[in-house]
C-alpha cells in the first residue's frame, strides 16, 4: 500500500490540495490549495508565527519582496553555485538531473563519472548522453521595459530572479532593523513567504515543488555564545514540532551533518528528518552560519554590518543560527501523521486525526434528518449560537448521517454535533467523537 | 506640506516599510515590510479573511500557485492585451509609458496622437521619439531545463508568467470546488496572494509597485440574480472598509464606471475611490463580470463549466461579481487616515491614530525610570502578566518617558502603561491614552 498516494487522493477528493492549473492539464511542480488546505496551511503558519514571533520578545518580523536586487544572489553565492547537474539524452533530447537518474552519484558529479554509471535514458532506453552541464535553479525574468527584440546586453542588465530562498530577504534587512529597533543580542528576524526553485524534475507531491512557502529565522548572536543559542534554538524547534503541531517525537530524527557534507561556512548543521510515508526525508534544517552572510553583504554593498553592544560598547559582526522549515514539508508531515485507516463495525474507515488546534473545522453541526424541517430549524439555531463563539465550524446536511460522519472523519473534524428528535424534547444533542466514534449526549447550554 | 512624504518617512524611521533591497541601492517598485509593517499588514489581511471568509457560510478559500499554465493568460486575454504603450527617446534611449508623460492621452494612444502632444523627453529634454510599442506587463520566465544557449523555439515552449492578478487562480479552481463541495448558488471563492506587474515606471510609494498582494473574491450567482447580489456585495465592502478597518466614510467615493470605459464584458463596475494624501485614487473595484471568465476557460480547456442546481435541476453557467482590493492600497489608506500631526503643550507631535484592532501593539509597558531596579522589576512583573493574556504588547525602557510616549504615538500604540514609585505603594499604574494623552491611574488587577 502506497500511503502517499492515498494522501494525495484524499487531498484532491476532499479539497485540501489540487494539482496546479489542473483545468489546463496541469503545470508540473505547482499545487493549488483548496478550501480545507488553505485553512490548514494558515493554521500551521499562524501557529509558527505565534510561537516564534508573537510570544517572544526577541523576535522581529520581516516580509521582504520576492523580486530583489540581483546583487543579493551574487553576494549569497546563488548566481555562481545554485545549480543542478543537467544531462541530455542525445537520442530523444530529454533532459534529466544526472544525480537523480543514476545511482550513487551526487550533485557535483562529472561527465566522466556519470558516463561510467552506464545509465539508460528513462524515456527512450538508449545510452547516448551529452556532457553534464550546470543548470541554475533560479527562475530568471526581466524587470523594466525589455522588449523581445532588444539586444542581449540590455536584457542582461535588467535580469532579476525569483528568490530561491527567503533567508536573503532577512539578511538584507538586518541593518534596517538594527537601525530602527536597536535590539539587544541575541535577537531574531523571522519571515514567512514564497520561494521558487526551477527543479528539473519536480516530484513527490508537495515535497519537491517549484514554488514553496518557507518559514525562516535568522537568529543573531554574539560569536562566543553560538553554542548555547544553537542548543536553545534546537530545543525550541522540538517544542514547536512536538507540542504545538503535535508531530510524534519518534518520527523525528536529528541528523548531525558531518563536516565534509556541510556548507564550508557552517560549523554545525542538524537536519531534522521525518518518517514520511515514502521514507525518511528532511523536514527542516538548523544551521550555524557564522557571519558568512553578513560578511558577504558587507563586501557586496560596501556597507558596515557591525553591531555595537549598547552596554559593553563592543563592536562586532553577529553570528547567525538559522532554523528553516518548508510549510509544505510540515503540512505533509502533519497530514501523514493524521492519516489513519481503521475499522468501525467491520467497515473500513479513513480518518484524519488532526490535532484540534489545526483541524480546518472544530465542529460540524447537523440535523439527524434533512427532510424534517423542525430538526433543520433547531440545528440551525444551535449552529448560529456556536457560530458566534467559533469561526472554525461547519454545517452539513448532505446525504445521510453515516455519510456525513465519514466525510467529517476524512477532513479531520474532531466533533460532530447532531440534532435529533430528543433535542426537541430535552435540549440535548449528540456529540460524536472523531477518533473513538463514541457518542455522548450533552445539554446545548454546555456545548 | 506633502503628507505622503511624511508617511513614507515615518514608515522607514519606525520600521513599517523599507525600500526593497535598500542595502544594494534599492530595486525599483519593490518594498520590504519591517517588523511593524508585517504586523499591521497581517492584521489587515486577517481582518479581511475573517470578515469575508471565516464569518460567512457561502465563502470558500483558495490559495493557487503564482506560476500557472500559460494557457491561463491566453484564455483571460492577458497575453494579447495586458500591455502599456511604451515609447523610447531616440536621443538618450530612455523608455517611458507614453500615457504617463503626455497629457490627455490614454493607454490606447497611437504614435501619431502621441507625437502631436509634442512632449519633451523627461530625461534629456529633447523631442525625438520612436514609435509607440505595446509592452506586455507580465513578467515572463522559463520553467524547466532551458539553458542560455537553447534555441528560441525551446525557450518559447517553456515560457511561463508570474500571475498578473490572483483572480485567474480562483476561476481555474471553480470546477474543483464545485466538484468537491457542491455549494449552492450564490457562493464565493476568496483568495489572498501576490501578483506581479512589470510597471515601466513604478511610483507613488506602495500604490504602484511591481509586486503587490491582492484580496479577491469571485462571487458566483444565478444570472438572474446579479443585481441583488451586486448590491449585497457593495454593502459588504462598505461595511468592511468603514466598520472593520475604520476608514472614514467621507473619504470613500463610489465612481460608477460609464459603459464606454468598462471592460467589454462588464455590465457594471464601481471603482471605490479614496482620498489619498496626493489626491483621489482607486482603493478597490467591484465588477460584474458576467460569465466572461468561465466561458473563456471552457473554450480554452474544452471542459464544461456548467453548474447544476441541486434543487431545480437547472443547468447554467454562473455569473460573477468580483470585489477586488490591493493590500498595499488599503494599507496606505489606513496609514494616511491614522497619520495625524497635532500639538501637545506647544510641541508638535506625530501620532498614528490606528484603530485598536489594527495597531501593531495594543499596549506598551514601561518603568518610569530605567535606572531604578525596583521599578524595572515591578514593570517586568506587570508585563509578564499582560503577556500571558495578549500577544500585541511591547516593552519599552529606552530613553526617557517623554521620548517613549513620542515613539509609541508614532507607531500607533493606543495605551502606555507606566510603573512608577506609587505603583510600589498601592499597585496602581498610569495608563496614558495615545489620542488624548490623558493619564489615569488604574489598579493592576483591573488592567
Amino acid at each position: 500500500m502506497n500511503k502517499l498516494e492515498d494522501i494525495v487522493s484524499l487531498c484532491k477528493r476532499r479539497g485540501f490540495i489540487f494539482p496546479g492549473s489542473e483545468i489546463y492539464g496541469g503545470f508540473a511542480g505547482t499545487w493549488d490549495y483548496g478550501p480545507l488546505g488553505v485553512t490548514l496551511k494558515k493554521k500551521i503558519m499562524d501557529a509558527w508565527w505565534k510561537f516564534f514571533v508573537e510570544d517572544r520578545d526577541d523576535m522581529y518580523g520581516i516580509d521582504a519582496a520576492i523580486l530583489m536586487n540581483p546583487k543579493t544572489w551574487v553576494a549569497s553565492g546563488h548566481t555562481a553555485t545554485f545549480a543542478d547537474p543537467l544531462v541530455e539524452c542525445k537520442e530523444c533530447k530529454s533532459r534529466f538531473r544526472a544525480d537523480k537518474i543514476a545511482n550513487n552519484i551526487n550533485e557535483s558529479v562529472t561527465t566522466e563519472e556519470f558516463l561510467a554509471t552506464h545509465t539508460k535514458c528513462p524515456v527512450c532506453g538508449k545510452e547516448n548522453w551529452g556532457p553534464i552541464r550546470k543548470f541554475n535553479m533560479m527562475f530568471s525574468t526581466h524587470v523594466g521595459a525589455v522588449l523581445p527584440d532588444d539586444d542581449q546586453e540590455l536584457a542582461a542588465k535588467n535580469i532579476a530572479y525569483l528568490r530561491p530562498e527567503t533567508a536573503q530577504g532577512i539578511f538584507t534587512n538586518y541593518k534596517n532593523v538594527v537601525d530602527t529597533f536597536y535590539p539587544n543580542l541575541p535577537f531574531g528576524l523571522a519571515q514567512q513567504g514564497k520561494a521558487f526553485r526551477n527543479e528539473i524534475s519536480p516530484r513527490d507531491f508537495i515535497l519537491r515543488d517549484r514554488e514553496c512557502s518557507q518559514m525562516e529565522i535568522e537568529y543573531f548572536v554574539h560569536p562566543n555564545a553560538w553554542e548555547e543559542n544553537f542548543e536553545k534554538m534546537r530545543k525550541a524547534q522540538h517544542e514547536f514540532l512536538e507540542e504545538i503541531v503535535k508531530l510524534p517525537k519518534e518520527k523525528i530524527h536529528e541528523f548531525e551533518v558531518p563536516a565534509e557534507d556541510r556548507a564550508h561556512y557552517s560549523k554545525r548543521t542538524i537536519d531534522f528528518m521525518f518518517d514520511y510515508p515514502n521514507g525518511e526525508e528532511e523536514l527542516m534544517g538548523l544551521a550555524y552560519r557564522t557571519d558568512f552572510d553578513l560578511q558577504n553583504i558587507a563586501r557586496e554593498s560596501g556597507k558596515s554590518m557591525e553591531y555595537r553592544d549598547k552596554i559593553t560598547g563592543e563592536t562586532l559582526i553577529p553570528h547567525v543560527i538559522e532554523p528553516s522549515i518548508g510549510v509544505e514539508r510540515l503540512f505533509l508531515a502533519i497530514l501523514a501523521t493524521a492519516y489513519t485507516e481503521d475499522e468501525i463495525n467491520n467497515e473500513k474507515r479513513i480518518v484524519l486525526k488532526l490535532p484540534e488546534n489545526l483541524a480546518p473545522y472544530k465542529f460540524c453541526v447537523s440535523p439527524l434528518l434533512k427532510n424534517k424541517p423542525e430538526l433543520v430549524t433547531k440545528a440551525k439555531e444551535v449552529y448560529d449560537i456556536l457560530r458566534q463563539k467559533y469561526s472554525s465550524i461547519t454545517w452539513d446536511d448532505s446525504g445521510n448521517i453515516g455519510k456525513r460522519y465519514r466525510k467529517q472523519d476524512e477532513i479531520g473534524t474532531p466533533k460532530c454535533i447532531v440534532i435529533d428528535f430528543d433535542t426537541l424534547e430535552d435540549n440535548t444533542v449528540t456529540v460524536r467523537d472523531r477518533d473513538t466514534t463514541k457518542q455522548t449526549r450533552i445539554k446545548i447550554d454546555n456545548l
